[in-house]
Parts: C-alpha cells; sequence; structure tokens
C-alpha cells in the first residue's frame, strides 16, 4: 500500500508552504517571523481590544487562521490543551491578561470518557462570535462568559464515506466500499459506529436524532420552536453537489421537529484533509448571537451569508408568463395513433435495455452518462404514453417529444434531439404524413442539428448514423410505394454503418474532440444511439406487415 | 467495480435536492418554479438592468448559480451552446433583447479542435465583471463589448489526481496510483497528457510554462510587468491544504517571471464533482478590471477578497519583543558533555529506525503520526548537536532539548515532553548530578506532566511507561552505588512491561479515548516510545562500563 497521492512539495514543508499560501493569497493577513503564526496585518486596529488566538493542527484548514485576531479558543484534545496551556502559562508568567476557552461539542459519544467531548467546527461559531464582540470592545471577562454561555448551545456530530492520510502516511482507518463512519473525530480517529452508506436524508436524520437524543450525556437539548444557526462542514472531499444535497436534508429535517433555521453556513470550514466526509454543527440562536453571527467580517474564509431568516422566506418564484408545454396540451386520436404509439413503446424500451452499453461507450471519450440520458428520455416519453392520448397529428406527436426531451433528456442529446423533432414537426400533419413527407421531415430535422450544433457528417457525432439514412430516405419521394420497406431497410443498414465507421473517425465536435484520438477505439455512443432508434422504427414496421 | 459512494438520496433526484439545497441555505436565492433554474429573490432591483443567465450541467458546483443575475453566459460546450443558442432564438422571437458570450478559455491544446477551446473556470470571472457592469447600469451592447475584450486576457489550465463519477455511474477515467492528468477538462474528459505526480512547485510551473507558451495556439501571453488576477480553483477534493501549498506555488511562480499578483481567489469555483485537482485560471488585468473583480456581490460563493495589490505588500511580521531560545544560547562544555552528546545521538537513531513501527501502532488508535513526531524530534536534535556544544550543565541540556521539541516535534508528544524536560531541568545542575538528583528530576517532570496533561497512569499514555520506571528510580537516592546499575535495569524493565500492558487498557486520556476499546489491541505509541528511550540510556550507560 501507498501513501495517498498528494500535491504538495513534501510532506515536511507542507504545514509552512501552506501558510505562506495563506497568508501570500489575503491581503489583511501576514506571518509572524520565525514561527508557525498566521496574524492579521492590522494589529494597530486592535490596540485597546481584545486579541483572540486560536489554533491546533494542521490538516483542518480553513479553520484556526480564518478567524480574526489574548483569548485563547482552544479544541478539547489533549495535545492542544496541553500547548496552549503551557503558553497561556508562560503568558501569564510575563504579565499579559489571558484566558482560555475550550470548545467540547462533539455529540457523538453516549458516555463521554475521562479526556472528555472533543473540540470539533462548533469551534468555528465561537471564533466568529468572540471575534465580534472583540471587535465591539467588550471586555476580556464579558467575552469569556458571554462565549462559556453559548458553548452549552453548540452541539456537533460528523460522518464519512472515507478515510483520510496525513502527507506521507497511509490512510488513518480503512472504510470498505459502501460503509460510512459514524461520530469521528477531526483527525482520522475512528468514530462510534460504522454503517451501511444511506440516502442523505436517512443520514442527516440519524446524525440529527443522535445529536438531539436526551438519554446521551453528549446531547444538545433542541425542541420545536428553538431557532438555530446550522454549520454544514465538508470534512475535505465530499462534492459541492453533494453538499447541498446534504444541506437541503438538514434544513428539511430541523423544520420537520419545528425548529426555525435562521441561518446556514455551507462549505468548507474545519476540515481533516481529503476526508469525504460531512459534519452538522447546530447552534440555538437568539437575536444577540445572530447579530454578531452577522457581523462583518474580514476572515477570508467567512461565507457570504445573508442575514435573513432562512426558515419562513418565500423561495419559489412564480414564473411571469406561462408558456405553453405541448405535452400539456389536449389531443385527439387518428388512424396512426395506434402504431405511432407502438413505435415510441418500442423505441423507449430498447433504449433502456441499451443504457449501460452506451454509457460504457461514452466513458471512453465524454462523461459516462449517454445511456442514462437516453435512458431518462425512455422514462419520461413512457410516462407520458401513460397519461395521455397519442395525437392523431405526426407533427404533433414529434412537438411533444421535443418538449419532453428538452426537459428530461438534458445535455447535448436532448438539445439536439428536440432540435430535431421540432424542425421536423412542422413537415408531417395529419392530411400530410405520407412516405415523401416522412423523408422532408427527417431531413429538416437533420440540417437543424447541423446548424445549431455546429458539426458535420465525419465529425463523430449522431449525424455520422443520421445524415446517411436521410440520404437514403429522401428516394422516399420518388420511389413506387411498394419499394418503401427497401429504402427503410436500406436507410437502417447506412445508419448501423456509419455508426461502426465511427471507430475510424477523429471527433472533431462534442466532447470526445478534446481528447486524443487513439484513446478511442470504439464506435461513438450518439451515432450508435441513434442506429438504434432507426432499427426499432423498422422493425416495428417490419412487425405491422 | 462499484459506483464511487456518494452522499445523496438518488442520482436522479440528485441535482433538485441540490438546487434546493442552495436555495434554502442562501436569502437572497429563489428557485423558478416547475425549472432547475435559480434566480435573485430581488428580481425588482434588477429592473432596468442587464440581467445575467449564466448555465451547464450540474458537477461544477458553486458555479453557474452563485453569480448574480438578459446576457446569455455560455461555456464553449457543444451542449452548452445548443441548449443556450436554442433558448436565445426563443427569447429573441419573443421580442426579448438578448445576446451571448461564448467563454472559451482552456490553454490544454497547442492545436485546438473544430469545436474550440473549453470554456473552464475563467468563466466565473466573466460571471463576476459582467454581473459588476449590470449593477452599474451598462447596456447589453457595452457589456458584451467589454467582456469580449477581456475574454482575450484570460487562460486556465488544469491538473487532477483523480478521476470523478456521475451519481450512479462509474468513474469517467482510470488514473494509476502516482499518476496525474494534465490539461484535462471539467467533466472528467481526459486530458493531453498523463504523468507521474510531482511537487506541487514543479507541477505549478508545468502549468504555467504551458498556458503561456508562445508556439501554442491556446496560449495566454503574459510578460512581466503584467499584472494579473489569479483563481485557483479546487475542482473538488483536493484538501485545503494541498490548495494553500498550490497557491504558494501560483503566486511565487508568477513573480518569478515579474508578473505582479494583484488578487488570488482560492477555493472552490468551478468544480467536477469530486475530482481531486486543481486548475489555474490567470487573467491579466488593469484598474478597471480590478475594481469590478473587487465590487460588493451577495453571490454567496464570492470569497472574502482584500482589496489589496498581494504583490509587494509586506506580509512578514517581525515579533516585537524577542524571546530567547535556550538552543540559541551559547554553553560551556564540561566532564558529562561526552556521555550526554553519546546517549542523545543513540535515542535520536533510535527513534529514527523505530519511525513506522511507532506511526503503525498509532494508525489503529490515533492520527497515525506518533513516528513522524518522535523522528521529527530526533532530526532536530542531531542538527542541534552538529553545530553545538554539549553544556557541561545537565538541566541546560535538557533545557535545550526542551525547547527543540517543544518547537519542532509539534502534537501532544512535543508539549508532554518539553513540560517533562522543563520540569525536570532545575534538579539537575552542574554541581548537582549524582544518581539522586537524576531520579528527583524524573519524578519532578513526570509530575508536571501529569498535572498539564490531565492524565494518570492506567490510562494508555506515556505515563504507563515513565511512571512504573520513574518509582523504580526514586531508589537510585538511597541505593548504595554500586547497586545503580541494577536499579536502572529495572526501571528500565518496568518501563516495558508499562508498556506492553497498555494493550489491555481502555483509553482514557488521549485521542485513543475517543474510540472503542475493542478497536485497539495493541500497546500504546507513546509508552513504546518512552520505553524505548528509557532502554536506549541504559545501553549507552551499559556500554560506557
Amino acid at each position: 500500500m501507498e501513501p495517498q497521492k498528494k500535491l504538495i512539495n513534501s510532506a515536511e514543508s507542507c504545514v509552512d508552504d501552506a501558510l505562506l499560501g495563506l497568508v501570500r493569497a489575503s491581503g489583511g493577513l501576514s506571518l509572524l517571523k520565525g514561527h508557525r503564526v498566521v496574524l492579521r496585518s492590522d494589529l494597530e486596529n486592535l490596540k485597546g481590544k481584545v486579541a483572540l488566538l486560536s489554533g491546533g493542527g494542521s490538516g483542518h484548514e480553513p479553520a484556526h487562521a480564518g478567524a480574526s485576531g489574548v483569548l485563547l479558543i482552544v479544541k478539547n484534545y489533549t495535545g492542544d490543551r496541553l500547548n496552549f496551556g503551557l503558553a497561556a502559562e508562560q503568558a501569564r508568567n510575563q504579565g499579559v491578561a489571558v484566558d482560555m476557552v475550550i470548545v467540547a461539542e462533539d455529540c457523538a459519544f453516549d458516555q463521554p470518557s475521562k479526556a472528555g467531548r472533543r473540540g470539533l467546527c462548533g469551534t468555528v461559531f465561537i471564533h466568529k462570535l468572540a471575534g465580534a464582540l472583540a471587535e465591539e470592545g467588550c471586555s476580556l471577562d464579558q467575552i469569556v462568559s458571554k462565549v462559556t454561555e453559548i458553548l452549552k448551545r453548540i452541539g456537533t456530530l460528523g460522518v464519512s464515506l472515507s478515510p483520510c492520510s496525513v502527507p506521507g502516511c497511509l490512510p488513518s482507518f480503512d472504510l470498505p466500499p459502501g460503509d460510512m463512519e459514524v461520530g469521528l473525530g477531526i483527525h482520522g480517529e475512528p468514530g462510534i459506529k460504522r454503517s451501511k452508506v444511506a440516502s442523505a436524508d436517512e443520514v442527516v436524520k440519524t446524525m440529527i436524532d443522535h445529536m438531539t437524543n436526551p438519554s446521551s450525556q453528549s446531547h444538545l437539548p433542541l425542541k420545536s420552536g428553538d431557532c438555530v444557526v446550522v454549520c454544514v462542514n465538508n470534512l475535505g472531499a465530499l462534492s459541492c453537489l453533494e453538499m447541498a444535497v446534504v444541506t437541503r436534508s438538514a434544513i428539511i429535517c430541523l423544520e420537520s421537529r419545528g425548529v426555525v433555521v435562521a441561518r446556514v453556513m455551507s462549505g468548507l470550514f474545519m476540515t481533516s484533509l481529503e476526508m469525504a466526509g460531512v459534519s452538522l454543527t447546530l447552534m440555538r440562536a437568539d437575536k444577540e448571537t445572530l447579530r454578531l453571527i452577522d457581523a462583518k467580517t474580514t476572515a477570508p474564509a467567512w461565507p457570504n451569508l445573508s442575514n435573513v431568516c432562512l426558515s419562513g422566506r418565500s423561495y419559489i418564484t412564480e414564473p411571469q408568463t406561462t408558456i405553453k408545454r405541448p405535452q400539456d396540451e389536449k389531443h385527439s386520436e387518428g388512424p396512426l395513433s395506434p402504431v405511432m404509439h407502438k413505435t415510441l413503446e418500442k423505441i423507449c424500451s430498447t433504449l433502456l435495455e441499451k443504457q449501460e452499453e452506451l454509457n460504457s461507450l461514452d466513458r471512453a471519450s465524454g462523461d459516462g452518462d449517454c445511456g442514462n440520458t437516453h435512458a431518462q428520455a425512455a422514462r419520461a416519453i413512457q410516462e407520458w404514453l401513460q397519461g395521455h392520448v397519442v395525437p392523431g397529428c405526426p407533427g404533433k406527436l414529434l412537438s411533444v417529444v421535443a418538449g419532453l426531451v428538452q426537459e428530461k433528456m438534458g445535455g447535448s442529446s436532448g438539445a439536439l434531439y428536440s432540435l430535431f423533432l421540432t424542425a421536423a414537426a412542422g413537415h408531417v400533419t395529419e392530411g400530410r404524413s405520407n412516405a415523401a413527407a416522412w423523408a422532408t421531415a427527417m431531413n429538416a430535422g437533420t440540417e437543424a442539428m447541423k446548424k445549431y450544433g455546429g458539426a458535420a457528417p465525419g465529425d463523430r457525432t449522431m449525424l455520422d448514423a443520421l445524415c446517411p439514412a436521410v440520404d437514403e430516405l429522401i428516394k422516399l419521394a420518388t420511389a413506387p410505394s411498394g419499394g418503401h420497406m427497401a429504402v427503410l431497410q436500406s436507410a437502417v443498414k447506412k445508419a448501423a454503418s456509419g455508426a461502426e465507421a465511427t471507430r475510424d473517425l477523429k471527433a472533431r465536435a462534442g466532447r470526445a474532440s478534446y481528447i486524443s484520438p487513439n484513446l478511442v477505439s470504439l464506435p461513438d455512443p450518439g451515432a450508435v444511439a441513434v442506429a438504434t432508434i432507426l432499427k426499432t422504427i423498422l422493425e416495428v414496421l417490419e412487425g405491422r406487415k
């Protein structure tokens, strides 16, 4: 086993390098010469005010150096207590007025050990509140007294999907696939229990239940009507997407208990290097606490919060004008409805069968979701078919499908299919739906795709299947009606061979064009999907004979 | 292979859940009913001003919805151009004045394909600059004209140590241990080349060299004297520590070329889900651009930047008072100097040999760095021994070592050893260094550790090795001088058996106390280290006989 890859210069220099990076990138910070100490550059502005000093190990960035700045704010870990205790004793011997606040708000253990509850992300709230009080000119005693009171109203619990690792060292613990650790600390020390990764809503509910369970000696009392500030803290490597999902779960869970969510901070505040996890910190807050949380600060890592109470505010805007979607219109059936219904159904089931195959092709050249987007469109169409009548007018049906794929499929494919269908729709009506009309419609759709997509046949896109097929379908306009099926069969073959031939093409449009051609040796997934759809249409029409 | 673990509710709902999480957590944002569209809550404040609309796929959070907000700002990806092109055409058909700006600032490819350069994190600069111009009341044409000019002055390049994965899907590409991908896009599409992970300084130099190489059609012209705004963008899962290291490298590399670094944004701006990578965006900036970058914004993801030019400012603060460190004082040798020198040397080499063994024990119960911290202390002492005379006074030597370990060892161990040595130092002087004096000193040191560390023997700490040894050493005060070695031997045995017995102890102090006792079946690494040091001292003293 190798140490985790890290983008640093060396394990030995990484703390000094990181401190320099922080200070160099922040106009308001400075390094104390010869020490691993970050200071505010405007120390002269602190004259007469209480100076705050926080600290701890590295690996928890942006904590410690992101706060305003002789009150010692210390997380309850033996090492931190020892080092800051020493410093406080040394400072007192030199006649400095100094006091220390120990943050110990971990809610993990029902019966905390002799060492007491750990200090976690709640420390960041104390930095902010003590900083705001110091800035207002409060005395050391006043700050200690207020902050000590507030400490009782804070609780934190963390979960993680991964361990983390100190630079140059192996990961601090193992976490099998599918498992998560609940109640772990910010140094990679294991948690209180391990369970299967569940949905964000379930995980957040488990966390808040545990944090507020009165039978635990470490719980945070919380009842309906209480007002809270919430910190959803990324322990390091959880994606922003997941962070936003967890933030939603936390707000909804708290509001379901009648708790008023006043402010939410969601982001990186007290990390454990690259741990893919999240901690929730809840602080019961009154108006005074909110005023201090909202106070202006120059701390670079403090978020751009709005001073609006989140619970109770309106957060949905009604569209000012309503655009009627084709899929919502009332349609009437016609003679062509049954065959179009059957064709659409067959296309949908085929695309769902091919989902993983298309994803797999797409992983070689794109973001791996081509099968998923086609499956999304297929499911949206299936759902629409269950609750709606298939219109007798083919053009109307194409508009409906255009609306469904534009809305539900997403991505380039959704836009391209939508463009194709919208441009084709005007050429096939209830009164004009013969083979020649369909050929014209297919051709018009293809031209629109070329125009907006900026691609041409040979660029390794769905056009490489579609264009040869359409070139063949054009013959329908002049073919005798007995020869239509032969033209269709030929068009489907051309689409299949066009898709297959994309293996040898260099991508010149779409995402695949950004990668080296020798990395791609599989056919283009978009072209394969188009060929599959055309083949399915042919099979339904042949089956009808 | 399984899809990557994710903390979400479902792959299907994650985008909607995340949008709701963002909007619910931000007092100034709102969701457009029935759409995946985030709006400012204060739309009435935009009357008469140009509205900005940005967008793209999800997975790049906080981009797209973190900006102010009919100018369409679109990243140059076919799908994005298609979808926003459609929207622009539809809006124009309805009589809305609309324009579109395409961001395409990727510096990866020397010869970009037909699809052109990709739009990456530089888009975030355009959001900010266009937002500030719109807020000032500029017309649509003015904004388009200024932004089009600025686009030519932006370049971006990314590197990553890992792939990323769409929820429910497999990772988008493989990256072998030790490798990194250079020039990759923000959708997991592979980059231009793969190389071994190098130091942050080297990686950043390679990136900036590539970005500014005039022989590449995609380069950003950059010369000495140019002024830049830098965005160091976390692609998702790089730790904050690494981000700060890379930020330092970027500033130093640019300044070494005579470039003036005016502002640096370092954090999550345009992500690729959980990709462990970073992109650098450089924007050549004049005063007007800096004014727009510094303009106030309510965008929740915009960082708390200071409006100070970073290059040229003083960022090192001189300590106002100098505290004299014992390790810097001048000392004079004495008869005891040689044996103390030899003992210290032997302790250092032994601790360096045991580094990985101690780390391994520590991984079972702590953060896995016990061996590293002891090795750091050992190297600091070795280095000091090379440039200094070992004082004849044992107390002075203990103070020197106390100073070295306090400064270089770090962690609880550093503080505890420092406390022990400082408290012991006063009891052994040049005139009083007999066996009884050493026993008293050892005892005083141990008592100080108990007092400040809050631990006692039996709590599974280094005290479990130290206390039984000291209880034995006390006998030195009354033992005949011929029996001293026997007392020492006995004390070393007690330390070893005390350390071994910690296997069966439940941790009640230190970080190991936070974890379940059945997870730990190895001896405490701190106790093992203490027993090792005492054994080494004995071996040197025996060897002298």
